[in-house]
């Protein structure tokens, strides 16, 4: 892992004085303490601006440590070049970072499997015109974009969505709008997606975010499915409904709201010619962040009156759907897809899971009817995953006969993984999945050893050759420690003579707390297994 | 996948003619034969071109009658936007193309599990510094650079190395040199690489690449440990030593012969100042593709004469490396060095895909020692695999005390699906892996669908909903067809009244040829294996 931290930092950590070693003094116990307070307040602070779950409380002390020692160990002090860092906000992963990530993404893979989704993906890359959407949206605001060698427009790609259209409708007849694979898909991906913004220290450029999208389903049952693929997925994790909620509201009800007000899907707002409504929604998806008055404020802007913005604040406050329905007033085909939705999710048993929200709109111009959004009830983190309906999407790129209805969420990799830490429901990560390291005795024998580890392999055994001949046992232990292996196989001249190896198993012990050992015959490297667990049985 | 071709394509096609329908008139055979010749000759040309594949003959001629189908069927045409296909030169992934993709993948990350090396990756975007090199590769030429909104000079990665090689120096104490985790590493990654040049069709601008590095061991045993982990992969597809092989050479060696010839390493070139011997090997890589007068002239650029390029390119040709070592006379390291590597791939049981090629020395300005490459025997494809030792790479981002030894490969995943496709190799991707298709008989019934769906997925089977009731089975049976699903549920009123739920198993037939149904109790649903089985022993 790259160093986040400063030269400044590593001055002000050794500003706090050097660690005491030994038990101190009475006088030296008031210092010491001072010191402590300071180190945790340097810590607390870089941890929340660091804002990555990587970077525990213990870890940037460690770091912080490691940097002074680096630096007062250093005669000649050889600058550390930039460009050994990851590129700003962006992160490595080392093989036990990998391993974690590896994990979740499986969890990603086999909750989208067990829901019969299929997996797709596409270039990091991406035309900027996809993300052209005159609304405001924070995510097109800080594209990582920039214009090729040819002139093209392009971008890391900001988000998946418009992707996935765009794939749907090179499946497509632009001239019928027909689809020309059986509807409807279920696709999944885990592609890693990109902003752009000034650097600031801990928040990312980068994440990884598992999307699930349903295309081709015009109606509550498409919504269900995804949220239910998404309780499976918290609940295969150890988090359950106590722990996290969905929110859920529709759009098309905010619509019916907002158009008691004049503000009615398809006029153009008065800022940019965008949709008024697709604008409204960016806008009030901000009202946690800035409040009410500010968000009156921008509504101002796209022409919405203060009044106005008045009975719309105090319609997303509305606690169920029934209420919000009174102040609708009028029947609302909306209202009632809202109550099916909670209903089938009690049949289905994930209704534990969802909660109704009236303020929930989310931040992307494209969404037309229900949204959602996954929290911890504890309400310190940031959303977990959100999504909603998007039945247009296809229809801005592919011209109006393209009216395919989707629907699909995108779930980020770090926030989760920040909510797995706080509840200890991340796996211990030991070992390295390493079965066996062979050691040669001499380096005549090396060439022995390496056929020994291929047969070995062979059988499907994970096998590290150590790459030194060693005499001396004690080194290859202490390599096989490393290598976290669970059996050592010592190719040594007497043994081999016989036509045999040794082997040992690290994790079994006879009576006398050595471990186990066999001599398996080089022609039957398959019956390891069987020869350690007789003797095992003997011991 | 979207359509590479262009409507002069498709008017080109058109020209042809219509395909005849019906057996010819002697008269209208000619025309037909006249026809059939051109349009092979277009479609050899363009699968040629595209280079690609998955664009098989068939596929090409499938997919311009496509073309020309739905534009004649277009009565207001439609135009294509350009932002529907994939940014030039780069692919999407649709699920039966991910398939396959995730199945090479993991035939990748098998090979690597087996040799114990363990996995890493890093942002696809890279500091443009790590590649600048002056050696003239075509790799840094072709960098896909750009500058950052806030002025950094990055790029989407060319290759990892260098990105490996930053990493371990992040974990290293750049004032001693020392690594501060124990050596040596055994790290793979299969990153996404990419490449900018013009646009040229059927040339890619990314590719997947395999990476397999050692980091840490100073002799031969490190590449010995690379190369046998790439014949294990080879041998894992059924690719054997009569259908590739892999060239061996030592830049060491070359740089013996080079010496003879006064071109010394840490020597500067005329032309740019880079490092001569390095230079010189990224020209002699051009050999096979430039011809041996181009290199003498390039050799000339930088202070070679052409009698020591004459002399140098009779020594590439040396058929073996005892012949090359009389060649350079003295005693020399470097020789004895790849002797023993030869003789140790023996013992190992690799030395079947091995062969000695003096002309070998990849295209690389970092390799230092023992370098290689993957040919398929028949000559038809480019190189499917490079690697080699790079000991300097580490010093030269690093400070001169880095001197860290470093060996490793190159795998793109392009070259090896053409010759898996040659080989017929490839296994049948048929089916998508769902279990089961569950479906509800009528609305009031899909509550208790889903609910059945959720209890199945919890056993850890695939199960797709289906998201329209249906009353009509043929439906029914035509979603669970393009599902490609082995089971079917049918949540029906009569059935659900005694508590149970009829499965019929699709890949079984009773005498009748009748697929086999059950009735499931729904608190047994983890039971149907055992029911299923117990049906077909009574069919």
């Amino acid at each position: 892992m790259s160093s986040p931290f400063t030269p400044e930092h590593v001055a002000e950590w050794v500003s706090f004085g050097p660690k005491l070693k030994g038990k101190p003094t009475p006088e030296q116990q008031v210092a010491a303490q001072e010191r402590k307070t300071k180190c945790m307040e340097m810590k607390v602070r870089l941890v929340e601006e660091l804002n990555d779950p990587n970077w525990t409380l213990k870890k940037v002390e460690k770091e912080l440590d490691r940097l002074v020692a680096e630096g007062a160990s250093a005669a000649n002090e050889i600058p550390r070049p930039a460009y050994l860092d990851p590129p700003s906000g962006t992160r490595d992963f080392y093989p036990e970072e990998m391993r974690v990530q590896n994990w979740l993404f499986d969890k990603f893979r086999e909750s989208a499997r067990v829901f019969g989704f299929q997996e797709y993906d596409a270039p990091v890359l991406e035309h900027v015109q996809l993300y052209e959407r005159k609304a405001g949206e924070e995510i097109v605001d800080q594209m990582y974009n920039f214009v090729d060698k040819e002139g093209d427009h392009v971008t890391l790609r900001p988000e998946m969505t418009p992707t996935l259209a765009r794939m749907v409708l090179n499946k497509t007849n632009l001239q019928t709008g027909e689809v020309r694979v059986p509807l409807p898909l279920k696709w999944f991906s885990i592609p890693q997606c990109w902003r752009f913004e000034t650097t600031q220290r801990g928040r990312k450029r980068e994440h990884y975010q598992w999307n699930m999208d349903i295309v081709g389903v015009d109606h509550v049952h498409a919504e269900l499915e995804l949220l239910a693929a998404a309780s499976y997925f918290f609940k295969s994790l150890g988090i359950g409904p106590d722990v996290v909620g969905i929110k859920v509201n529709s759009r098309a009800v905010l619509e019916a709201v907002l158009a008691k007000h004049g503000v009615k899907k398809g006029q153009k707002n008065e800022a940019d010619g965008g949709d008024l409504f697709a604008s409204a929604c960016v806008i009030i998806d901000k009202l946690d962040k800035i409040g009410g008055c500010a968000v009156t404020e921008q509504l101002a802007t796209i022409g919405v009156s203060s009044e106005s913005s008045a009975e719309i604040l105090k319609a997303l406050e509305a606690p169920t759907i029934e209420e919000l329905a009174i102040l609708i007033g009028d029947e609302c085909e909306a209202v009632e897809e809202v109550k099916r939705l909670f209903q089938l999710a009690d049949e289905y048993g994930i209704g534990d899971y969802l909660v109704f929200d009236a303020s929930v709109v989310r931040g992307l111009a494209y969404y037309t009817g229900v949204v959602w959004e996954a929290f911890d009830r504890s309400g310190e983190l940031r959303a977990i995953m959100g999504g909603g309906r998007y039945d247009r999407l296809l229809e801005l790129y592919g011209g109006e006969k393209c009216q395919v209805p989707c629907v699909g969420f995108g779930f980020g990799d770090c926030v989760i993984m920040e909510l797995l830490k706080d509840h200890g429901k991340l796996p211990k990560f030991t070992g390295s999945g390493v079965d066996y390291v062979v050691c040669a005795f001499s380096p005549d024998l090396y060439g022995q050893a390496a056929n020994i580890s291929l047969k070995l392999r062979m059988t499907g055994a994970s096998v590290d050759l150590m790459p030194t001949p060693k005499k001396k046992v004690a080194a290859s232990f202490k390599h096989a420690d490393q290598a976290g292996a669970r059996r050592m196989v010592f190719v040594a001249p007497d043994e081999i003579a016989k036509g045999v190896v040794r082997i040992k198993d690290l994790r079994t012990k006879d009576k006398n707390g050595d471990a186990i050992q066999v001599d398996c015959p080089l022609d039957a490297l398959d019956t390891v297994d069987d020869l350690v667990a007789t003797a095992v049985g003997d011991a």
